[in-house]
């Protein structure tokens, strides 16, 4: 058995586990980030953290065959360098040379949508499969594409930003500065917007019974709504579903993968609703029944897929 | 010097060409192509044409080093097989393997659009680069993406349909069933369809004046306009501009190339009209000066790119 270190940074945390080689977290522990820090300390950050969870885990370095980072942001992984990434104040930071100078371990680097997409391909719910897409639906859409079980980021880790593609030209505006980005229409973002917009409009819909205590839409409210029969909620989600799939669609017509996975907290709603997304993209695909058409899946790893992710770089 | 063979497979006509190592044609010749007959038919023509344009360009197969074929629709290059050609009555047909019932030369096939992008790479506008993707206006949108040199055309060749992003929710029809593709926006046609909708709007504008002799629209009439500051000209024109690129940002966001080939005969009308593009391009992509942006030039090859393209399959 072989044991990696997977780090997930993140604007608020950075998370590290030991990993091994079936993709399974032995143990795991978290730090702050601290993005006024030079990137230099959060770097050191970053190591002391490493070396933490493998101490506290019951081993030594020198049972580890290599680390993983995950990291928001531009990211050239042939370089290792992570050219940008808002959040954490980088610009053109050497990450791995700089780790060098605290390990000799093999150390690789790649943004972190990427590596959850990697880490849920090998170990997750596109295990049986090796030309995969990973749709996250969060705050944003993040997605991460494999071929052939390798992260594609496009020319210098630039490309596969999947999040803004653009599906309605003057449309909802976007946190990147432009209009009309899938991002702006499929994230859960986007469906809390879509959802309060709805609750205006249907003064009588059964949504306003499935708001949280505090009044404020969740996830679940144009869910439990649609689940009723509720014409709000039945437009909701449809609409959010054909939000979702246009995106999905644009990628299929391109990449033509095996499989869509779908994360984030919306991807816990049910097997109907992935289903609904799996019916939506199969008839829309260019080519019809004359190509292929992926499956749509729930992704499995949770928050998990991007430490197991991390460390699947180092494999 | 070796001599390879380019053919280029259409709805209505075979074209074939004798191409050296260079890229030059050293000889072409055509045939009409006759969707009606069965495959092996149509696979004989393109055999006979083969041979046909070898000697009258006064050499002998034994001078021949390969055979690469163009065809439209979904093409598996790795097996030979055209998956489905819609203007050809082509389902599953296994190219490769019938040609080489009458030829042992080794033979190569790809789709039309990806064997141009390679041509136009390999020799043309895309000449100093790896990472390109050429993008041809013409009755559609078609696509060909072009990684470290290589065409890439997703899973089995079905891939890289970029004329079918859809950038427009619930827009104009598109020829494939669905609605807002970029095609509908981008292509000729649809300039055509813009000028027209303009020609009503603005009864005063000189756009009048630049009608074919028989009333209709050329794809000159908005851009001549254009140029004397004529309001429904600029308001076509830039909106055309506006279209094209909408397309290529979502293609940079996701492939990040150094250049995006403009082919089709719209692409001729002039290095400003090619730096528009470029401009609206550069200002939109995802990461804006963080990240890298394409040049975007015009496609050099024009008609002979089908031939070349065909035939750099087999260099």
């Amino acid at each position: 058995m072989s044991l990696f270190v997977g780090v997930d940074i993140g604007g608020m945390s950075i998370k590290a586990g030991v990993v091994d080689d079936s993709g399974r977290i032995l143990y795991k522990d978290k730090c702050i980030t601290d993005a006024s820090k030079h990137y230099s300390a959060i770097v050191k950050d970053t190591f002391d953290l490493v070396e933490k969870v493998v101490k506290d885990a019951g081993y030594t370095m020198n049972d580890i065959s290599g680390i993983g980072i995950g990291c928001p942001g531009t990211v050239n992984r042939e370089k290792g360098i992570v050219n940008f990434a808002g959040n954490l104040n980088f610009v053109k930071v050497p990450f791995v040379d700089e780790m060098k100078k605290h390990t000799d371990k093999p150390t690789f680097i790649a943004n972190d949508a990427n590596c959850a997409a990697l880490g849920e391909t090998k170990f997750g719910s596109g295990k049986n499969f090796e030309d995969t897409i990973l749709v996250t639906l969060g705050t944003g859409v993040g997605s991460g594409i494999i071929i052939n079980n390798q992260i594609f980021d496009g020319r210098n880790g630039e490309g596969a930003e999947a999040g803004h593609i653009c599906i309605q030209m003057n449309g909802e505006k976007c946190t990147c500065g432009r209009r009309g980005c899938w991002e702006a229409y499929a994230s859960a973002t986007a469906l809390y917007r879509q959802t309060e917009e709805a609750l205006k409009k249907y003064p009588d819909s059964t949504m306003h019974k499935y708001l949280k205590d505090d009044g404020e839409v969740s996830g679940r409210t144009p869910f439990l709504a649609y689940l009723e029969g509720d014409k709000g909620g039945v437009e909701v989600v449809n609409n959010y579903v054909k939000y979702i799939s246009i995106g999905i669609i644009t990628l299929v017509n391109i990449f033509r993968p095996q499989a869509v996975m779908i994360g984030g907290g919306v991807s816990n709603e049910g097997e109907y609703f992935i289903k609904m997304i799996e019916e939506n993209v199969a008839n829309k695909c260019f080519g019809g029944k004359h190509n292929s058409t992926p499956c749509v899946v729930k992704a499995t790893l949770g928050n998990d897929a991007g430490i197991v992710g991390a460390a699947t770089l180092a494999m």
